[in-house]
């Protein structure tokens, strides 16, 4: 078997684990268990399939549709950590960047270091595609939990001030998806699923 | 809210359902679970990206992405059927189908006939891009399950003879991998996880 080959495929094998990484929002759909990183990555690229007019500027798509496959295979390492948990946010970026060195390590070198540098473009949110897939990755989850009565909102307490200060940037990537989102908070907020 | 907003938000919402659907393979990293169909999804999109080399032919690697992303969306209405049980193939082709039509038509016509055309070509089989797309959602179940000690294969009784027949046409796509696959099926049946 060819070298590069191998080396993909020790990467292709470790991706398995990402499906017992879990999240904290609940799939409403298959009896309320937690969501895991994978089929949440699935779900957001998918997403972004369908999403391209929505973004600000315009973006490559298949740019994005690569950045969202790759952003939480990090947590292999690391595992997950809830966006409203400011503590945990700030240690889990060095527990991040020293996973993304060894799993993009495993590939072919050059192969490797170019996807490396996909996930750190997504992560510094500075480029449109950047902008606009870390929108659609904020956007999911919060349709997802209103869609499932606030659920992860009301069992950790959440505000709708931090949910509207930590989404707030949906905006740079989609003004169309943050109104979207900014009705939704409103709604959550007076059906009581987030402290005011 | 625009109206194609509006139909893209009401497909994303329903593609939530692809992770009850669940398959013969266990993730043997998640404490032996089925495997979903959304982190399928999402793992072979992956492989994907990762594997543009090893395609017989040069291929538009992100229109396989997007084939791959898309490819199994239909068993939200469909269901998954296992690779080995012939007579149930049949009838899920229609199912399928109707399926398609359904889903993709909740989008915006133009972007709904698109995107049902690249399913088809997914399905048919005949392009560089659908072949390629393929040998990887053959490939990865065979990999996981052979990495976990023939689980699926042993459950449900599966000759060495069923798996090259069934699988064979990973050549078509890719033969790296068929190459590949065809080592493991020898040491699986070596191992007595696939009946001779």
């Amino acid at each position: 078997m060819d070298s590069s080959l191998a080396q993909q495929l020790a990467l292709v094998l470790e991706l398995d684990q990402l499906k017992r990484v879990e999240r904290r929002t609940k799939v409403a759909s298959a009896g309320n268990r937690q969501e895991n990183s994978a089929e949440h990555s699935w779900h957001v690229a998918t997403m972004a399939l369908l999403m391209e007019q929505h973004a600000n500027q315009p973006v490559a798509i298949d740019k994005v549709i690569k950045m969202l496959l790759l952003h939480d295979i990090v947590e292999i390492d690391a595992g997950d950590t809830f966006l409203y948990d400011a503590a945990a946010s700030l240690e889990q970026e060095a527990k991040e960047r020293v996973a993304a060195q060894r799993l993009f390590g495993l590939l072919p070198k050059e192969q490797g270091d170019a996807l490396l540098q996909l996930w750190q473009e997504f992560e510094s949110a500075e480029t449109a595609e950047a902008r606009f897939a870390k929108a659609l990755d904020r956007f999911i989850p919060m349709m997802l939990n209103f869609h499932n009565q606030g659920q992860s909102w009301i069992e950790n307490g959440v505000t709708k001030e931090q949910v509207l200060t930590m989404n707030r940037r949906i905006a740079d990537g989609s003004t169309a998806l943050w109104t979207q989102a900014q009705q939704m908070i409103d709604q959550a907020a007076d059906n009581g699923w987030l402290k005011v």
